[in-house]
Formats: C-alpha cells, sequence, structure tokens
C-alpha cells in the first residue's frame, strides 16, 4: 500500500465532492489489492486491529451495513452496529447526541447512514474519530461511486472517455450524484436519462448531457447505469404507472441494444425487477451487478483502512 | 478429527435426507469432540479462522440463531446477523437476489431459517458457498436431529434398537420430520403419537408405528421426544382448545410413568408449559431439555467445520 | 490488577448494595487502570479471550448495551447480542426459560437489562455463570453508580465528604437508587431534590437530607446529578406540566448558580433537553455527562473481567 503525497489522507470520507482525481485514483489501487484478499480462504488482514468501528444506520440496509460490516471484520476491527430503531433515538435522543454519546466511546471510526442530506457532515463536526458516509438522503454515497468505478475499471481499463449513461430517477438519487462527481472527475462523458420529473435542471447548467430518450441516452454508451425508482415515487405525480415507466425506461433488451454491443450493465441493488430492468438482463452476460457487490466490500476495506490508519500515521509520523 | 472416506463431506446440509448412517455417524462423532471444549474457560478455536459465516434468518429464534451463533465464533469465524426484518427484504428484493448478493459478499457459509419448505436448496443452488439449513417450513431441521441423536447416544450409548416416541404435532414439525429420517436410518424403533388431525398418512405408509394414544405410544419407550404446539395451532380447528390438548397429549407424570423407568425426556424449545409438556416434569430428572440446547452447539461447530473445511480440503487436497 | 483479601471478589455483580467500600473501591481502581486502553489506538487486551459474553436485553438501551458489547470486545471475549424483541420471548418463553436456555450453552457472563425489579437476581440463581446487573427495574443500576463515582473521583480527587444533590425522579430511577447507596457508602453527603410526589418517604427515613427546593438542593452542592424524566411520567398525574417540571426542576444556568462555582454537572442519558437539563448546561463547562460515557466503558471492562477472571482464579486457584 503506497502512500503518495498527493493520495487521500483525509480523516473522513464525507462525499465524493472536493475529492482530488489522484484521491480517487489512490482509493481505487487500494480496494484492487482487497479483491484478492476477499477471494481467499483466510480474508482476515489486521490493519484495523485493536480498532473500534460502529456502524450507525438510521436507515435500514441489507446490502451497505453488511458490506461495512464485513469489511472492518476482515481489517480485524471490532465493529458494533447500533439498531437505531431500537435504540434511544426512539426515546427522543438526538442526532447530535447520539453521536457525542458514540463519540465519547472512543470508536476509531463511524460509519453512517441517515434520511438527511449533509447529517453526516454534521456528525463528523462533533465527533474525534473518522466518519464515513454511507448515504446522507438525496446528496452523497461515495463508496457506492468508488466501488462503481473500481468495477467499470476492471472490465474497462480505464475511466477516461467512456460514455456512461446513468438512467432513471436521477433527482432523488445519491448514487447518481456521487457517480456524476466522480465520473466527471475521472474525464468520462457522463449522460442522463430519465423523464424530465425526475431530472433537476442543475445537471443542465452543469454541462451534462440530458435526455428524455433511452434511445438517444444508451446510443453508444460502454457503461448503463440503472438507478433503483422508491417505491414511494411509483406513487407519486412524479411518475404516471409502474408499467409505464418499465414502458419508456425500464431496462430491457431492446432498450440496452441502443447501447454498445459490449457495453456493461450496473444497478446499485437493490433492483425492482420489472419496473427499472428486466430480470433478463439483470442476470444476463452484460451484467456487472454481482461483482459490484463483491468490489463493494474492497473498496470500504480501502476506505475504513484510509481513514483509520492515513490519519494516525499523519498524527504520529514524522515531518 | 479423523475424516474416513465414508465420512461426511458435502458442501451443504441441506437436511437428513439423503444422508448415510455413516455420514451420520461421522457428524455426531466430531460434535462428541466439541462438547468438552463449551465447557473449558478457553471455548476458542480457530478451525474458521479468516473464514465469513453469514446467519441469514427469514424466522426470528432465539436459540438456532444464537446457537449458530456462538459455534461459528468458537471456531474463530467473522459472524455476521443478518436482520431480515429490517432488510432489503422489506423493499421487495427477492430471497435469490439476497442470496445472490450476500454470495458476492464471498462468505464461506450461509446459515438459513426460512418459511417455506425447499427454500434452504433453493438458494443453495444459487450460491457458491456452503449452505446449512437452520429450518426450512415444515421439511427439514437437520442441526435439531443431530443434536438429539447426540444427546441420546450420550445417555443410551446407542441410539439403533432404542423405542423412541416422537409426540405432538408431528404434520407441521420440521423438527419431526428430520427426528424421524435420522433416528430410522440408525435403526431405532420410531413411534407417532398425536391426534390423528396431526399426523400425516404418509409416516403411516413408510411402516412407523402410529397411535392417538399416549398410553399405547409411550408403552416401554426409550425416550420421549414432545413437540412444540405452534400457537397458530391453537386457534384452529386441528386442536379442540388448548386445555383438552394437553389432557390428551400434554406430557405429565402420569402419562410419563407409561414409559420406561429410565425414559428420558426431550423437547426442541422454545417449550409452551402446560400445553404440551406440564412443567413438573420439563424441569425434572428425567429431562434431557437443557442438555439439549448444550449439544446444539457442540452439533453446530462439526456442521460448520465439516461444510467449510471438508470441501476446501477436498479441493486443495491432493487426490 | 491487584488481587486484595478485602477487593471485589464476587461471581455476580447485581447491585450496589451489600458491596463493601473495599470493594467498591477495588472496581473502581480497576476501572481506573482501563482509561488509557480506550484513548490508545490499540484498544485490546485478551483478559476474555476465548470467553463467551451475553447481553440480554429486555429494553432497548443505546449506550447501557453499546458500552458493555465494546467492554467485552475490547477484553477480547466473543460477545453476542440477543434481540429480544425479536426472540421467543414472543413465543411465550419465560425469563427462567430464556436463562436456562442460554446457559446451556456454557456463557461466561450474561449482561442483564430487565423491566422487572428482581428479575436479575433471580435469574443469577438460575446459571451457572457470572451475571451483571444493566438495570432492573427501579432497583438498581450498579455500573451507572460505579461509573458516576469513577467520574466524580476522577474530577474531585474523593468522594467522601463532597455534597452531591441528586435531582428529579428519584421514585422510578434505579440510577438514583444506586447512586444513592454506592455515594453514602463512601461517606458522601447525599441529597435528594424534586417534587414530593417523585421522592420515596423511605429515603426520608434513612436520614438522607430530601428537600422539594433546587435552591436549597443545590447550596453548596459539589456535585449535581439530574435525572431523566421518563416520557411515560410526563403524561401522568405525578407531574403537573412538562413546562412546569422544566420551571421548577430542570437544571438552567440560574439554578446551577446555586450550587458551588466550581460544581460539576452529570446525567446518566439520554437527555430531555429542555425537560429536566437546560442545553446550555448540558452542553457547558460544567457538564462531564461525555465523559461519564467513556468511563462507562472502562467500569464495565473492569466488572466484566472481575467476575469472570475472579471467580476462575478462585474455583482454579490453590489455597
Amino acid at each position: 500500500m503506497t502512500m503518495t503525497d498527493y493520495g487521500f489522507d483525509r480523516r473522513h470520507l464525507l462525499g465524493i465532492e472536493g475529492l482530488t482525481r489522484l484521491e480517487i485514483l489512490d482509493l481505487l489501487d487500494r480496494a484492487e489489492a482487497n479483491v484478492e484478499i476477499g477471494r481467499q480462504a483466510n480474508k482476515k488482514r489486521d490493519s484495523l486491529s485493536g480498532r473500534t468501528q460502529i456502524n450507525l444506520f438510521f436507515e435500514a440496509s441489507t446490502r451497505t451495513q453488511s458490506s461495512f460490516e464485513l469489511a472492518g471484520k476482515r481489517l480485524g476491527a471490532d465493529v458494533m452496529n447500533m439498531a437505531v430503531a431500537a435504540s434511544s433515538v426512539k426515546k427522543g435522543e438526538t442526532l447530535i447526541d447520539t453521536a457525542a454519546t458514540l463519540n465519547a466511546m472512543n470508536p476509531d471510526v463511524i460509519v453512517v447512514r441517515h434520511h438527511a442530506s449533509g447529517a453526516v457532515a454534521l456528525l463528523a463536526q462533533k465527533v474525534d474519530c473518522s466518519v464515513v458516509n454511507a448515504g446522507d438522503g438525496a446528496h452523497e454515497h461515495p463508496t457506492q461511486a468508488l466501488l462503481d468505478a473500481l468495477t467499470i475499471r476492471r472490465h474497462k481499463g480505464r475511466i477516461e472517455r467512456l460514455t456512461i449513461a446513468i438512467c432513471g430517477d436521477i433527482m432523488h438519487s445519491r448514487v447518481a450524484r456521487s457517480n456524476i462527481l466522480l465520473l466527471t472527475a475521472l474525464d468520462a462523458r457522463v449522460r442522463l436519462v430519465g423523464p424530465s420529473t425526475l431530472i433537476p435542471s442543475a445537471f443542465r447548467d452543469m454541462g451534462l448531457e440530458v435526455t428524455t430518450s433511452m434511445r438517444e441516452g444508451l446510443k453508444d454508451a460502454d457503461i448503463v447505469m440503472m438507478l433503483r425508482l422508491q417505491r414511494e415515487r411509483m406513487q407519486g405525480s412524479l411518475v404516471p404507472s409502474v408499467r409505464e415507466y418499465f414502458h419508456y425506461y425500464g431496462l430491457d433488451p431492446e432498450k440496452l441494444a441502443f447501447a454498445k454491443p459490449d457495453a456493461l450493465v450496473m444497478h446499485p441493488g437493490p433492483m425492482n425487477r420489472g419496473v427499472e430492468i428486466d430480470p433478463q438482463v439483470a442476470d444476463g452476460p452484460q451484467s456487472l451487478i454481482r461483482e459490484q457487490v463483491e468490489m463493494g466490500v474492497a473498496v470500504r476495506m480501502a476506505v475504513l483502512d484510509a481513514v483509520v490508519n492515513g490519519r494516525g500515521a499523519r498524527t504520529e509520523g514524522s515531518a
């Protein structure tokens, strides 16, 4: 694990916004080295041995919490999951009191998911340890963008100059937002595809290609990245009906054919089969969806190691 | 730990059905060796060190999940419990997507409980790791049958030719089904006792003794194995009332007197005291109920070790 | 870690009642030695290595369960949390059956919180392992009192002859009860302050100073210990209204000024800001509230180590 002067050496990972290209590449390189560890019989490392990791999830999540839990345990950390629904939050304790209480137990890193944008950054200001954003409202989900980039790079050899179509509910998606920031920082061509009600105008202003047509959006795409349509949207006024949504925006073999023949399909999960994606595509030969999950553990190991040991190294090391 | 050519060397443990007598005896012998470990101050072994175990429970269970969790931890595994109620299953993710997601995180073994018969075998087809059935619908609960057999063997010195009465709601019981398969494979004489509404006719066709009379069923029995009456049955049409059920089928000292004087009493737990069993019997000198729980951890250590390391040994070992 | 003939050498910690002054001081000294461990990068010790700790919480609690979990893990124990809401207790299993089941899995220590006073002592009679009371009804919460004493001693250098005002809902508070027992055993002057409906007359009979006036109760106090007002009390007939409660008993800067200028403020958490305490005081320079949480982990490490290894040493050691 090399630490260059330009590599990632921050105390927190709160978002992709503000990271340099070199910081992102450093995290991807470190994650790459972890992929093989997960495939061995002995998956245990000791770089977080004796350290304490707290997973503080204000929203339930199978895959993200599990991924962080396994990442921490494989690095040797003591990992504690906070069952927030069953906790003092019910008793009226505030986010900040919860954070201050956990902080007093001297964790080395707190991994936080919260339904409010900006809640994780606020929490990071109140604690002495490292904080990793595992998703905050519609704001950011940085480890998802990193694992997506790692998955793409392993298959295409690079990110730059790839045409990547992000499709669906862009508006409410922290996954989309973090991916747009990361992929543009690495010089990919990012296109946004979805109903106009679900694409914020700010992205148009950023100079991204925006289209309401899957045919247009997927044309010559190297990567088709589908987003989850939240159930609560399906009943709302932003989408006419699930059936119509699938007709126009659900990724089926016909729509996928608009993209390059070797285009690859991604989805952050959990999927709504038959809503934003057809099972044939989800389970088909162009799908990277399972591999994204595997890369998630490798990326989170890299991030946890970086925020905990980078800072420690900086504090204890000589100039 | 000896590995004979005839011992248990499967990738999964999905049920007792299909196991040979020698495979069953091999697992019992391995479990026997684990009993002393649980009684020592240092209960830690390293045969699953660096390995990842996921407990995926779609039905809540105090004792079974705890037993698998302690078994895995005592073998040195990183154990992750999936809180399924709080997970993506709520978001509409299917069993198979959940399995594929977990599989992508490279676990070495997944322990599964599911309310549908056959769900665990289906899941095992979709993953690369070992799968252990911790109870699927009314189908099988193989580690329960193994721990029952281990408990019996430690007290009676053998299984063969013992007369074992299994009493109560046979129809809906995966415990009964796995026990019938295991005990007959080891040449015990198995009798089924319960209201005719709760005994499937298939067992009669298998040549087992079936009776609706506790007096007849317990006569000369060495082992009286009581089953839990599910609460939902108590309101159903299959049982007249809890009081009447206890009168005819609840194991009290009077009914236990029909069995041999040294007969032993078992129950898989959790017990409904005053429904299928009288507290005097449950806590009496003939009860093995607590010891069954202890044997559970020893059996699960043996099974986890066998499915993970047996397969690994086979893959890596020379011919 | 020194073991004097007069130090704490009990199998269980069920309450402060019955502990000698020397036993209490011994636990505080052991805890003191753990404070630095929590502040190091490597927080891991091995005094519970190979041991099994079960946290059995019948009432949800963020901070107490987390604190015991981290304490056990930092000592090297395998820690298992029992999600009681999701467990067999729902299926009608009794407290005693749950205890007997867990006991059969050969844990070394069970940490129990229960809503009924006396439930933890009852459970301790039914198991072979050590039991630590993490709060039982309105009875005791001994580790809270120990961590409060440790926090005070670190700041004031002693407990004896300090004037300590315990304020609020004394009646329903196990925290108050354990603190009264511990602080008087160490010769502090304890005053109880609160509405007369919330102070049991028994304490008056014990010879403690009791007052309904914060001005009178806080006069010359070295320590002001606030109690949580349970939400269910707020709607009850014991308290007129939240607003009025705060007016008379909520600790704000004006009331704190009645105490000594260097008085310190404590609260067991979670706080109801604006009910029993003003945020300005809770987060102010005289507040020890965060430090109490940190001391909690150190105290629980000391207690877990003492009950598990003290007893083992006694059993295995020579006379």
